[in-house]
């Protein structure tokens, strides 16, 4: 067993608002026949702003794979290590306790990678295990966080720093024209959100008491990321609307045989995915209205921020939480995979 | 505890020779300066051919990232399972005992990964857990197996496939004239492994009894991959030749204290890397000669084949073994990361 220690959780300071998407639409797709359907989608999202790396300007202006690779070198490695200073400091762990560090990110690449800049830069054990997960997409937040779990059942002394470090702006591609361009550029942003977890459960949070992944067959097509001449290009097939009505009735089993009932837990830590995903999660579980209030407010203030925003929803989570309360922690990513975590809420005082 | 299994090979049917490398830089790069110097070290190399997913005038066409990844996309789908299938066979499991599918690819990228089509093609569990592995680079096969060899620690029902793919040949880029373009564009292969690790032993391998990894600080420049506009591309830094008489120090405390001794040990798995590599982990870690042969022959024949290369001299030291036989793993990789691990010869007849 293992805990999850307090996240940390930080934004690069631009913006770009759901206004500005609309107004590009406008401007730069004048002709395009789907522009109305565009412009309601986006107006629908409940996105009200989402952080990105660089002004707006400058991101409609992104060309080549090699200049998006190099900014997300600087930046990824930047953002990644603020925020991961930050929750080693909320674990009240020494570097030296640390046993293994993942890295969840998908939206750039980098090798060496991530794990072996911020063993680097935060003087962490030579002989710490690196776990570099870029190919989980939105998942990876959750993904980690059961991984961790695994290797902290390993020893008591274990310990992992999770890292979780997006910069979707970085995917964005000013000619992309179809409807699923218009939406997905209008629903990720950028972001890094760290957490230690212990498996000496020396800390008041969430301790994990079992995970689960699983995949629903041939549905590899839901959520695709192909390498295009200029950067990585997102695709959702309209199908992965259907994903979460497939994959409830496995995740209710679960939170059933290790929690009891669905209906009876304290908390639920649910990736944003988007509004739709949310409505679905909350309708297909039932879910009581506002369980996923602090999903909503993530997605409202930041976008989708993939791997990140599972990590930013369980900051969230920390506050007014009692000893003994028990919840859910999930995301869904590509493969069609999802990942989920049930634990309780424990104290160390 | 936990054993590997026979591993399973396969290579593409293509092949270049190091001859043909010549011919190559003698007539697209006439003027290099370095020209001379380029053909001594490919001629020094030790490799006689690689094999490769395309003939080798179809690799010199080779252009855009779209293309390059809609090849890998093809190419990693097929090679990855006809060898999975096969180690899955030789592990003499039934695919619902697989618990875990690690893959290891640093020469492509895809989204969802291999261990997505690999579970749907196979007709693997549902809830198997994927550890998708594209950062790791050369040391990707030794990591995968110590990362293995954690889950199996877990429970005596785990079973990890382990699959290795590489297309290094689709990282070749005509134009390349640095002299360490040519150096990398005559020692990357291509070709696929596969290993099964079993946790309950039952089966006549190498158990293994203790892994470590570690990193060697400031080290980050050795190898890198970029991604240019053209593709991914490889850099090796000069100073990579002193990464082995750095760690030899540490991989031979740790070959002592769980060994006895280092030459005492009866089997050396290595990852190939190159003649100078295999001639430095000889040299400084003062083992017998002839102890790399197996290493010295997967590199003669098909070349540095990346994460796929400790797979294939693992499945060579297969013949020959006895009970009790005790030896080790090891590989390196970018970070500068080494993986190894130690283990003994078992028989389950």
């Amino acid at each position: 067993m293992s805990v999850l220690c307090l996240p940390s959780v930080n934004y690069p300071e631009n913006i770009v608002t759901n206004k500005e998407m609309v107004t590009f639409v406008d401007k730069y797709h004048k002709s395009v026949s789907h522009k109305k359907t565009a412009i309601r989608m986006i107006n629908n999202t409940t996105i009200e702003k989402r952080h990105v790396i660089l002004p707006f300007e400058e991101l409609i202006k992104l060309d080549t794979f090699g200049i998006r690779s190099e900014l997300y070198e600087r930046y990824a490695k930047a953002l990644s290590l603020t925020s991961a200073k930050k929750a080693l400091l909320n674990s009240k762990l020494k570097k030296e306790n640390i046993t293994m560090v993942i890295v969840t990110s998908c939206t750039g690449f980098m090798m060496p990678s991530l794990t072996v800049h911020l063993i680097n830069e935060l003087g962490l054990n030579a002989d710490t295990i690196q776990m570099p997960i870029a190919q989980m997409g939105c998942v990876g937040g959750a993904y980690a966080i059961n991984r961790a779990t695994e290797h902290c059942a390993l020893s008591p002394n274990n310990n992992v720093l999770i890292v979780a470090l997006e910069t979707s702006s970085l995917c964005f591609h000013k000619n992309a024209s179809r409807l699923q361009d218009f939406v997905s550029d209008s629903i990720f942003g950028d972001g890094a959100a760290s957490v230690v977890m212990r498996a000496d459960e020396a800390y008041s949070g969430i301790k994990i008491t079992a995970t689960k992944t699983f995949i629903i067959n041939d549905t590899e097509e839901y959520i695709k990321y192909s390498m295009t001449d200029n950067g990585f290009k997102f695709s959702l097939d309209k199908d992965v609307m259907y994903s979460v009505k497939k994959v409830a009735p496995i995740m209710k089993e679960f939170i059933i045989s290790k929690l009891g009932a669905v209906d009876k837990i304290d908390f639920f830590v649910s990736h944003t995915g988007g509004k739709r995903i949310l409505d679905e999660v909350e309708e297909h579980l039932f879910l009581k209205p506002g369980t996923l209030f602090h999903s909503r407010e993530s997605l409202r203030l930041f976008g989708n921020t993939s791997s990140v925003s599972v990590i930013d929803v369980l900051a969230r989570h920390f506050e007014g939480r009692k000893k003994g309360d028990k919840g859910v922690i999930s995301a869904f990513g590509p493969g069609f995979t999802t990942e989920i975590a049930v634990g309780e809420w424990v104290s160390s005082a």
